[in-house]
């Protein structure tokens, strides 16, 4: 039996200044702002848990963490308006509600959406400039489209992540959609999973990017995803284009 | 008889880090980078004049200014490229061409579209936090366009500008749009006018901020007009929020 309360917290921050989620020591973090807020909170160290960790300038708009609150509890609205009033701007608990014990940000999670976006205009763009990637030359969204058809689906996607010996449940994930569309001068790749490897989506951004220039095949993405070997064919996107979108569970966990 | 080229650009910034359009002694201001890098590209000296002056904070995508080339004329996209290279990323030349003497940024100018954005969410959401105004309350979207209705037209608009006294022109202007939209979370504000007062859109934005809060009846938008005196139901409202959209000209001035 234990007199903690679960909290899950469901965050969006702007990675511009981070050097990604997870603590690290003397660097400013996602992770190290949140335990460092709770703590203060709490008067003790409190650990918190993410569905996964964003790398060093990724953004997120929909992460979900968990903590475990060691004090009898706050009203949830109290509580979530302590931890942004003492929380960077950069960084926003957008809704904090109690969660029975068996939740955990990471295992519950039963898929994830990512947002690549890229500002395709023909001067990078100031008010995008740290929420896009900038290409200057028009990519070919047809070729694109056809090029992430071919990714969709169940696959060993050991060719699309930046070290495959780093996963410890294997290479094999379920792509459940991955789409390109433009709008303007703005294309958003948009990818679900029931779960990504290591920098997945920037490898899946940066193929589609050099689809998109004409300067591979999109033909080339069934054979890619079969040599299970990561090649220049696939670089990693930069991260400023990346968002965390969104975190799915098997059901709504709120208490009533 | 001259022999400089003039130069129309349109201009986007992100004017977070600015100290407004103008140019200041120890500020960093958009005026003082576009001077500086067209001295540098020049070897001497280069006025830039704009349709207008941005205060400090106000950001813009459609800003458009001139300046006289003294040398024998580069091509324009090469001339492009050289003041992208060498301004900051917040501040981007979109388009660059020549144009006849007769044209003026300023003095030319037939009208301009300003918007204002507010975050109108509960919580001031990170990625949007340097390009919107953050307002918790929940807006009251058909009284603002209430008010907003009672000011479109040739009004004297003393009563929503920070300093009367400062205009040559006198106070009266044509107040051709004032809409308010709710998107979602977003609130926007559109103000388009052949000419705006100091701190005039700003004004109007804080007003119908104070009626959308029904603080502020959105009758008293008549009364306001006709008594020309700025009170406090007039506030100025942040910088953040607010964009040079568009600056209208009466025709195009390009050159074939």
């Amino acid at each position: 039996m234990s007199s903690q309360t679960r909290y899950r917290m469901d965050l969006a921050y702007d990675g511009t200044n981070f050097a990604g989620w997870q603590v690290q020591p003397d660097q400013c973090t996602i992770q190290g702002e949140l335990e460092r807020v709770w703590a203060k909170l709490a008067g003790q160290p409190i650990r918190v848990e993410a569905s996964g960790r964003t790398d060093t300038g990724v953004h997120a708009r929909g992460q979900v963490a968990h903590v475990d609150w060691p004090l009898p509890p706050w009203l949830d609205r109290k509580l979530a308006l302590a931890l942004n009033a003492l929380l960077p701007s950069s960084i926003r608990v957008l809704s904090l509600r109690r969660v029975p014990d068996t939740f955990h940000a990471r295992f519950s999670a039963t898929g994830k959406e990512y947002r690549y976006f890229i500002d395709n205009g023909p001067v990078r763009h100031p008010i995008e400039r740290l929420y896009s990637t900038w290409i200057r030359d028009r990519l070919d969204i047809a070729a694109m489209q056809l090029a992430a058809a071919q990714l969709i689906g169940e696959h060993d996607f050991a060719a699309f992540t930046a070290n495959p010996n780093r996963e410890v449940d294997g290479t094999v994930r379920n792509l459940r959609m991955l789409s390109v569309r433009r709008t303007g001068h703005q294309v958003v790749i948009r990818a679900a999973s029931n779960g990504f490897l290591y920098k997945m989506v920037r490898s899946l951004a940066g193929f589609l990017i050099r689809v998109g220039r004409n300067e591979v095949n999109p033909e080339q993405a069934t054979e890619i995803l079969a040599s299970k070997v990561r090649t220049a064919r696939v670089p990693t996107a930069p991260p400023e284009g990346l968002f965390l979108w969104k975190v799915q569970y098997a059901n709504d966990q709120r208490c009533r």
